[in-house]
């Protein structure tokens, strides 16, 4: 299990947000405010592993391009750590907290975990900037319950009910506790939602978000997203939601079933944005897993957050008799980072080449740039008796990583080896080189799949964002430059094709 | 994917029920009469793939002896097929078409769906001579909705009410349907129970049963198996249960979280026996997974049961605060199975050999027979940093599996990398060829586990039968013959390892 660094680490994703050196977990603090995004997150910048986190903190103003800035929320000593949250603006001043003077955009609360060995509590913090500086709350904390596992609090305003609601994660007796305040400062409790699906270990990081339907974005459903870990299906940490109703004091689960928001196994801790522009629901997953988030190569910085993504629900087919109202994930529009190609907008379904008697390679590309960043789109044929496609991610050194689709009358498993790539790799870990797999029902007779690649992390949306599956790999000596796609007694489409490049920071 | 036999491919389980001929899935019809357990299984004797299945029987006084008998039940014709079901005694003759000259232990009833192209239902077929030979009733069917997917009906007498009770698949719309009857001939609806956890593309092979506590045989609770695929978190097909009450009319199930009966891949379609003769609750699964059944290597048959289990119920804990009431699984007991041998009673600890200067070999034996077929057990230290158990289980020709055990502050992972050892072989799947994981919570300071390889089945029980975990995997060029543990960084024991053989057939 020893650790080396590869070559390549020194090279960041193009497009997905790291931080300038520390340890980053959990997305922070989502709020939108006078054009910027911000995204804080969970930093400990003293060490390339996890512990003694504060908030880092990045803005964006097309949740492609960040700007890292300053620590905007400190551990006031070292015995004490500042957990996740969130942050609110605090327009109308319902905290009393800011003068007359501050704009109204520019009134800010976080809402975050103060934690200590042993106890966990709710603190609070006003920046009277726009989420640059924060200043503690000077009667901190505003929630106590006593309790060493209580933490990561989520606040939205509740219009119907004219109050702040805050979930936040009871985590080792597997509950979402619903507070209530008119001023983010007294909280009273208003429930506690007991989750269905898989427990786990623990709770964490609960996110209340009223999310619209895809084909008509007046009407809404609640969606409370739930990151449990270790116990995810995969093995380690993953994030499972909900869909409801919430009627300002009780959230109530359509129904008791598993739902997950990510099938890979490094999409956790996931968060929404509050007060988007458009009210629609943004949001960002953390894109690693506690089973070895401390031992992935890295030299100044470690980890990555998924891309932004924008979230809808539909019906989506379980099969021919029955669907479910389920989490509709659509990554942020990357058109703005695509280099021009010639060959974007051609579709590739026949055979170029034969590397076997029954297998066509259709598609094969060497990037122009070294970016190590590309996407990609394919309709892939259902078929009842077993087809094989492969997408192929190789470096220049001939190391490779795998996307396989194999179609059946069951439907469609797709999968990641993560075990092969490290023949030969100085990087080692029992937890990380399974094969991640996830299914797709055969309820459709094309199945279309987009999937982004982006020098260490591989996000991959099947049906119209009806799936989604975000997972990390790491290739030896260098980021990966051609895309080769074969196919084994099926019809496939091979389309959209582009280079992905970083943007010139705003 | 071309499938080619293995040379060891004639070699049978030396414990595991395995069919004479043709394939094998789902167990049927398991009762208990007269000292005889009876199996009856799914069975195409035509093919060594699924379909036209018809009932095969079997028959044990041990539960680790089998003796083939006839098929049980047979297709009436070809377009029509014996799907699965269960066996009850009809000791009070309530059907009223036995003879008051059959013996009420002779009494057996089979309650199966008859699938034909885009209908099944529920028929009966009578047995007075003990469950060998059946004749259908003249009036089938006994249960017809009209459904394409309705089937596996699974009954018990239920006393309290006085009635006959079945449970069976709404396949496609997640339900599980109760019916009472009180002549195993009329049936009138009693409920629908709208299940929890994960539901995958659909529902089978309910099972209804009553498992008493581990601790007090005197208290129990209502267990209801769930069969589903696919959409098994690790891919396929698996058994999912609910642990509950049942009134007579409906079952309510305790919580809504998801609980899988083993955390395998190979361990589907889970029954127990009818009238058992200690009253308690003996079961047993198919030891393969609807994803690759029909393609694992094979010459004359397909596929094994697992060994029997006896079921009882726990609080196991999930973390510090939280227990959850578990199905505890333990194989049958082997010691009648097991070759004497002077070191089973002997514990390792000490490391006798180094292959690294952190990696310990603390264990190494050379089977003596070849029966491929061993047990041993293990108790592992719970760590915080990181450490590895490795168990290598390896053939003559140096072709190995191994189950690794990675320790840290979250639990114990618990793997066995199937992908691995396709290295060599002439056979390949891409769906089988998975690291298969599971994992135990950090909640107490040593693991115990329990091991019992068998040819190509190897069944892992953790933590006194609180976590199953139950894989097939296929060595190629002999069975294997050498066990050998290693440790990294922690204090393992290995115990009670046994050779096990094929016993007499009675």
């Amino acid at each position: 299990m020893t650790v080396i660094a590869n070559r390549n680490e020194g090279q960041r994703p193009a497009l997905h947000f790291t931080p300038k050196i520390g340890f980053m977990n959990d997305p922070n603090g989502l709020v939108y405010s006078k054009g910027v995004w911000h995204l804080y997150y969970q930093l400990n910048d003293r060490n390339l592993v996890a512990g003694h986190p504060e908030w880092g903190h990045a803005t964006s103003t097309d949740l492609l391009t960040w700007k890292w800035h300053e620590k905007a929320i400190k551990a006031p000593s070292d015995h004490e750590s500042i957990f996740s949250g969130c942050c609110v603006v605090d327009c109308n001043n319902t905290s009393g907290e800011f003068d007359e003077s501050t704009g109204s955009d520019d009134r800010i609360v976080a809402i975050y975990t103060l934690h200590t060995q042993g106890h966990q509590t709710q603190d609070i913090a006003f920046s009277s900037d726009g989420g640059y500086i924060f200043t503690p709350y000077k009667h901190n904390p505003v929630l106590d319950i006593g309790w060493a596992d209580f933490r990561d609090p989520k606040v939205l305003w509740h219009a119907l009910s004219n109050q702040w609601v805050m979930v936040v994660a009871k985590c080792h007796q597997f509950k979402v506790g619903f507070y209530g305040s008119p001023d983010l400062v007294h909280w009273h409790h208003l429930s506690d939602f007991e989750g269905a699906g898989v427990r786990g270990y623990q709770y964490e990081m609960p996110n209340l978000v009223e999310v619209p339907f895809d084909d008509d974005n007046q009407r809404k459903k609640w969606v409370l997203f739930l990151s449990i870990g270790p116990g995810a299906p995969l093995g380690g940490s993953f994030t499972q939601y909900y869909v409801g109703e919430f009627d300002g004091t009780n959230f109530t689960s359509d129904d008791n079933y598993l739902r997950t928001a990510d099938l890979g196994k490094d999409w956790y801790a996931a968060q929404t944005w509050f007060n988007s522009p458009d009210g629609k629901a943004y949001g960002i997953g953390w894109a690693s897993n506690w089973q070895y988030c401390n031992r992935v190569p890295a030299e100044r910085y470690r980890s990555a957050m998924s891309l932004p993504r924008k979230f809808t629900v539909r019906e989506v087919p379980l099969n021919a008799n029955t669907k479910s109202l389920s989490l509709i994930s659509r990554p942020i529009d990357l058109s703005i980072a695509r280099l021009p190609s010639n060959d974007a907008a051609m579709v590739y379904t026949n055979g170029s080449a034969k590397i076997s008697p029954s297998i066509d390679v259709i598609y094969q590309r060497h990037m122009q740039g070294s970016t190590g960043a590309f996407e990609f789109k394919l309709n892939i044929k259902s078929v009842t008796s077993p087809a094989r496609v492969t997408v192929d991610i190789a470096n220049p050194s001939g190391r490779s990583v795998q996307l396989n689709f194999v179609v059946d009358d069951q439907g469609m498993f797709i999968s990641m080896d993560r075990g092969r790539i490290r023949t030969g790799s100085s990087w080692d870990h029992p937890l990380f080189d399974d094969k991640v797999c996830m299914w797709v029902p055969s309820t459709q007779t094309v199945y279309d799949v987009h999937v982004i690649i982006d020098v260490y992390v591989c996000e991959l949306f099947a049906i119209d964002g009806a799936y989604a599956f975000t997972n990390t790999f790491f290739l030896q000596d260098g980021v990966a430059s051609t895309l080769t796609v074969s196919q084994e007694v099926t019809d496939t489409e091979v389309f959209d094709v582009y280079e992905l490049c970083p943007l010139a920071s705003a």
